[in-house]
């Protein structure tokens, strides 16, 4: 293949397979596994490429497993690994299995994982908002519409928003989880396989609650999973989003209403007496980033026949993408909850006379007033 | 208000909100039944608001209520019809509420139908490619993989992989559906309500399963449910993009495996021998416009602080226009099963032998030659 | 053809060709004559269609020309027109044409009278906009990075960035005009005409600068052309977004600088005090709308085959959606700097002693520090 | 500053201005020359600058010079490279400037290279394509709309048309790179510089055309540029992306018509037979990932106050992420064009009666016929 051309089909995918590493190898042990089962390896052979692919795991792990442009994805540097290792026994591994099942079941490993740990992250979230709340709650401060006064709020049912919202996040990741978990192992390249597999057998090994049965639909929900997860995450992101920017604002001295920790904030290369809030725009903009690896996805999996297209292998950037961001990004905001700080006073001067006038209104609604009256004799003072 | 600028604002919101009159009506009704309960209401009022309201439903119905641009959004138009109607009684409806959870919940009703009815499109389509299945499911055809010929598939198979995916799709709406079952009405304009109100109450008439808590939560989640609506109708939609693309593509004359009904295709202005898949493209176009309304609530909903902003409300139209072009081309999709033909004679006569390559080479597994090397021999004859 | 089919197909592009009435009985003048000069018509048939595409033109400019659902689009209700009144003659129009070529014609004229409003709205937003900046341009206001104060800003520079961008702008929109000022009737259905047609006589006609040659290309082109167009109104938008942006924030009470027309302000249903910024909230989330019908087109015309494609007749209604929404929006930008006021005394109150920080390391640095030096020196000050 | 926090605000950048040292290096040349012209510096001061700046520029020539974590970008990088060479005299270069205007300007004259490459890569496409007309234009294919067959066309007729839109294509970029062709250096951090400098000097030491005056709209166009910009390069793939459709299509065993290099072509791990057209899918998708970061640089850049906001900087990475795809791209398609090849025998084949339709509907037409009989008289035949 020409030099060039080859550069431009491989692209950096080869280096985004280091975090797939271990999954392949994991998958690849349930697949021998199987292949002994159905008598294609013998038990000896299966053992011994077994062996080989734990070695593999641990070199990972010991960041020694490396993964050359030549080999160009993960696939075939654990393949040519094998080969060496093994020979022959090393040339029997690919049986049944096609690269396109291959990855699959490799990413579906890694997205599961990463789920969990996006789980784990929103709880901890969770818990330090709350914490947060137990702390500064009862802090009267103003309630926005259109950015301007409102109503009083207070720093419970500003933090009790984002707790329920993230909680509906949850819920929402779960069921992503759930959606995803069934093994696409077994389906070779998206037409099954010339002999008889048992899919249930590796499912079971892997951990899959059940089989993603039909092969060509194994190829179609690629672009289809990763849209939802990054979906998923979209929701999360956007909570941060608006997190970040409520406190880019009331952060301001011109409000004061929150102090942001000072071990979190920038200075400035010529103005001196600068302390940005950095960490927070970087938080806003993350939203956007994530949300643009779904639009993407959406984009790439378009207008394709069915079958595997090499189009929708590149949904594995957005996809890890967005899982580094909003991983890093739930992190940076449950940490933000410990070290926030509420300034009681600012909030106290801020709780001007308007923020009390729908308050005055229900008082006219109480005597009797209907409620249109009221609001317009109200409404009349603060012309 | 300056008139220009009041167009501007406006906008064209107020003809959307003709689907939300019914919506906005039946939480109206249940509304006005609360403050009876609470006692803001005589018994007598609430049931003159509750007639007045049905009328309304009724004159709905007939296509008979109309919203006007002066009026800005169904709930001005409702809330004129029964203060003109029942003057001083109709000024007490809006006593508790605000515009901003009013919208929320006739949308919130509006959406739980929308959804209902795209479950049940998704139904009759498994339904109706199963049939297809049932007549056509034996023929044998080639799959394709990169757009080549690949391994033998079959009818079967192909529309398995379409009602596995829906039966997904259908998953992910369900799951959407328990997401948003919950009532935002009470939490008035996001801060809460000075009085007391029985949110369980209205929450139960209304059918919802539980109470969206925090009003500040009720407000952020404007973008966020819709984007999770929009994203499962992208899930359904970029099935159907995919059948769309295959039959574009395989009911050409060149390959013949599937013919389009004759009442479904268009001729040309130009060439007078054009029979056009017209419905097909536009069925492939119209995933992009749903996933572009996604994509726009997205960023429609970022960088903004807590608390109403008008930015939101623009989710409207994008939303509507997502139920409207998903049901029509889900509807039109499962339609199409009915009517599609296979050309049995065509697919035989595609089955050329390289099909069987992959075949060749296990038959070679089994004889005992590792797979690598089944692979190079057969690789060899293809050269 | 199946009525629900058909209606799908037609969806509500025909209801958007009423702009398109004038643009496609001019180009059909054009046509009419050039099938005259050489040959195709005689001269008395070409003035009988003449003068009935002028009455078209008349009954258009009165609102009295419709389309029919039945009829689909503008050119069928323009050809039936023809046919009715002059029967024979009628049925000759369109010999040299297809709906192609047609409706790529009327597109590209009225691209460019909406691009030359949009010229001619972009120079009254700077005249204006310098206006406001003669009057108010000397007041001094803080300047911001990182939404926190940083050093001394002026009404002059604010207004002057604008004005400065719009004018960039004002480039961009001219050379969309000249890159799309080709003319593509005479390409037919995107692979020419079987007679030869005189394709610069009706480019002159039209005042088309030249004629687009190659017919695959004009077929191309569809989609190119428009995320060129919605490109430029992006970057008119986001100078739109971002003057919304700091009028929403500040002109807040809490800041003051800027003084909102009472005339552009909204109240709220339940909160008697408010003055909302609805019409800076729209400007804002405008940006984000046409920026999604950007997406939308580059996403409608991808991984289509050369010739005509049903996918990008779809581009219609984001391209309209992107014109009207980026023109109103100029309107009401350029109105606003007629009414909006500078707070002169907020201003004043605004300019804290931390906005000199930088001026006070310079007077170091002219004393002969090191930059860095003065910059640490002044910044322990801030401390 | 906390590590976790640090480690996020940082995140990638410092890894991608790694292409940046050069042209950082180059303007801080200019920036030490100017400091010297207007006093700030000496004479020797300044040379000893220029000095180190030279040696930077050959180390990172020689992949030398390398951006660590900690210093965040290359412009903390070098700093500290010419406090560590030179002392003081390094601590006097940031002088008159500020990290805003510096990344400008380094971004500036990098993407004034860019343009120029692309500008040079879309005329060795022309070239090459029009060689490849040579040689195969005369050959006679099907034309086609709607994915079906309707006229003849020939190799050149669909060779031209892509030439003909690379031409436009080169307009844009030429005027992307007019529009851009300012200097923001000088302009601090958005609000101008306490000392006097001479903008006018360092524009002209680094070749631009023109100052660009404002300082808010210097940040202001950050966002905006780099929209244009991708703007641009999306044109170019949406040809690629044609191309790779058509060709992904019509080198298909079953049409023939192309024949795709042996070279270019990849195989399968599991089907033994397979050559497929990775490079073309490649190229087929590479335009949707141009697209989506023109799309995420609209969302980054909105809803955001004047003033420097960190969330612009994360435009840098979809920036060069786009140009370097697009280079890549329009490299591999010039290419193609040298060793691609057109089989005449299948074209000829192809070419059936259908295809001739629209002809014989003018034949009757130039017998007299109007137009719409002679379309309905062949029409007739083709049922």
């Amino acid at each position: 293949m020409d030099k060039t051309v080859e550069a431009f089909v491989v692209g950096q995918e080869y280096l985004l397979d280091a975090r797939l590493v271990k999954y392949d190898a994991i998958a690849s042990i349930a697949h021998a596994k199987m292949l002994a089962k159905i008598g294609i390896l013998t038990q000896k052979e299966a053992k011994e490429l077994i062996r080989a692919l734990n070695e593999i795991i641990k070199l990972d792990e010991q960041g020694k497993f490396k993964i050359s442009q030549e080999q160009e994805d993960v696939h075939t540097a654990i393949e040519n690994f094998l080969t060496e290792e093994l020979e022959d026994v090393g040339k029997k591994i690919h049986t049944g299995r096609s690269r396109n099942d291959q990855v699959l079941v490799a990413l579906r490993l890694y997205y599961m994982d990463n789920l969990k740990e996006l789980i784990r992250l929103a709880k901890l979230f969770i818990k330090n908002a709350d914490a947060f709340s137990s702390k500064y709650g009862s802090i009267i401060l103003p309630g926005y519409t259109h950015t301007r006064k409102a109503m009083p709020s207070s720093i419970k049912l500003w933090t009790g928003a984002f707790i329920e919202s993230m909680e509906d996040n949850i819920k929402i990741l779960e069921f992503s989880l759930v959606l995803i978990d069934q093994s696409p192992l077994g389906t070779g390249a998206g037409y099954g396989s010339p002999i008889s597999l048992d899919r249930e057998f590796t499912a079971k090994e892997l951990g899959f609650v059940r089989v993603q049965n039909n092969p060509i639909y194994t190829q179609l929900s690629r672009g289809k999973f990763e849209a939802t997860l990054l979906h998923a995450m979209c929701q999360v992101m956007l909570d941060l989003n608006k997190i970040a920017t409520d406190l880019i604002i009331f952060s301001m001295p011109e409000f004061g209403y929150y102090e942001l920790p000072q071990s979190f904030t920038t200075g400035s290369s010529m103005m001196p007496h600068k302390k940005n809030p950095d960490f927070l725009e970087r938080l806003r903009a993350s939203y956007h980033i994530v949300a643009a690896q779904e639009a993407l996805i959406h984009n790439l999996a378009g207008n394709l026949p069915t079958g595997y297209n090499l189009d929708t292998s590149l949904t594995k950037e957005p996809i890890m993408k967005g899982f580094d961001i909003t991983e890093q990004s739930l992190g940076i905001a449950a940490l933000l909850f410990t070290k926030l700080k509420v300034n009681k006073e600012s909030c106290k001067k801020a709780m001007t006379k308007e923020l009390y006038a729908t308050a005055m209104a229900y008082k006219l609604v109480e005597s009797g007033v209907p409620f249109r009256e009221a609001y317009k004799k109200v409404s009349a003072e603060f012309k």
